[in-house]
């Protein structure tokens, strides 16, 4: 999808709270608010979020030398989520249909979200996802169905990782599901906010369960035109590409592949994208 | 007080709610944004959050040459408010403390600012009034003694406006004290957002209780090295300042002389910078 012009303030926002957590210091904090300033006419409206937001982050790597300030926090995210993964299991057992207790699982650690963090309760959304109330009331597209008849029919599935720590969820979920196909698990090249990459996965064992492999992009999000070889392969030839979040979705919306989108809606933009509301979660 | 680096993404917001309401053409709502993209640079934290917006509110002036694209808005919020004034004075009559209610009714009337609108919701602001439970729990610093001492002894009041509608209810507050003591109500020079101006002020009778002057300013707040010369002499000798607004906060609020704020907290920085929470009232 395109970036709308609701996004620009929200691109100032996200700035200023990256800036924050690479230096204290507010004479910095302005300069880069300029850069960002500097960089407005240039986002063209034919852009998707995600291009917009790497060329923002490409200020941060040159200023800070590629620093992965998100580092301590994706750490975190990956131990707390770490914690919650025999509950999650425990309420999959539980359950009446396994796959869709899990992709509901799926979807609520999208909530685990840095670039939208302002709006939404982490704690508070795992609360109530672990007294099983999380999904009610809040779906919005959402065709399971539809999904668990592609799935069943897919050998090789790519699924498309979103954050760190979300991606403990993400393991319940392909633990449903990759005992009779290949899974193929992408993640981010390079440190961007909160995304989870290589080590992530590995740190949260996905690579005990798929193949996991790098996108070759260094944005917030799956842009085909910045992405490796090896991944353009997988991406064409996958029967079934399951993408997390609203990043992934922002830049593959408009792909002609047979994608199943899992998202959380985080911000006024994609809840109009959707003809969702926010908060609302999504399968489609 | 000095403008806040949050204060960037909101001017944004602010620019492109206010593009929309003059013109539906989206290059041009684009081209606005590059324009104040192009300020961000001048923006020194050493700027009131008014002389900001005066800065943006001239790119405005200068494209549609001066047009008054709230006057619709503005004369739509007078007529609102007008009808609830026969409701107003009702609940005045039957108080027990007619000064403290009128100067609740006074802040309650500051929600009606489209500067801050999406985070209110104005008919429910009204309706909680009216059932008389606006003020439960929503009070901030909240000095009413100090104010009703300081207002018995004062033999001339500036009141400075803030919005068109609102002023209905400084109307309300007005007429709880002017009959002791001359009143000078002061008014924006020029159109800016939703700010009353003295065609507001005889709309809504104020000049029937009260002197209405303009403040010579044409930005959202009470700059006043941009006001004129009749309303400094005035600003300088009155014996007590009713100020209204976060505008006119935010332009004010390092200024030594004897001036009593009354607002309501509408964004985080106004929050930050008070010590109180969104939406409380305050009267300091």
């Amino acid at each position: 999808m395109n970036a709308y012009l609701e996004c620009i303030p929200c691109f100032f926002r996200q700035a200023l709270e990256q800036a924050r957590l690479f230096t204290g210091n507010e004479i910095v904090h302005k300069e880069i608010m300029n850069e960002v300033a500097a960089l407005v006419p240039r986002f063209s409206l034919g852009l998707t979020p995600p291009e917009i937001a790497r060329e923002m982050h490409k200020l941060f790597e040159k200023r800070f030398e590629g620093k992965d300030v998100y580092k301590t926090i994706k750490y975190q995210s990956n131990r707390r989520a770490m914690e919650l993964y025999p509950k999650l299991k425990e309420k999959i057992a539980q359950s009446e249909d396994r796959l869709l207790t899990a992709v509901e699982f799926a979807i609520a650690g999208n909530v685990i979200d840095y670039a939208a963090k302002n709006t939404l309760n982490i704690e508070e959304e795992i609360q109530k996802l672990l007294k099983g109330d999380f999904a009610a009331g809040r779906k919005g597209v959402f065709e399971y169905e539809s999904f668990r008849k592609d799935l069943g029919e897919a050998k090789t599935v790519l699924y498309l990782a979103d954050n760190a720590g979300e991606i403990i969820f993400d393991r319940v979920f392909i633990e449903e599901f990759c005992d009779n196909r290949k899974v193929i698990f992408a993640v981010r090249d390079k440190p961007v906010i909160n995304d989870a990459l290589m080590e992530d996965a590995i740190f949260c064992g996905i690579d005990k369960i798929a193949q996991v492999i790098s996108s070759g992009v260094d944005a917030p999000g799956t842009i085909l035109k910045y992405c490796s070889g090896e991944f353009l392969n997988i991406f064409r030839q996958a029967d079934l590409i399951i993408s997390k979040g609203q990043g992934n979705f922002e830049s593959l919306s408009q792909e002609k592949r047979h994608i199943f989108f899992l998202f959380m809606v985080k911000c006024p933009v994609i809840a109009k994208e959707t003809g969702c509301k926010m908060g609302d979660i999504v399968l489609f």
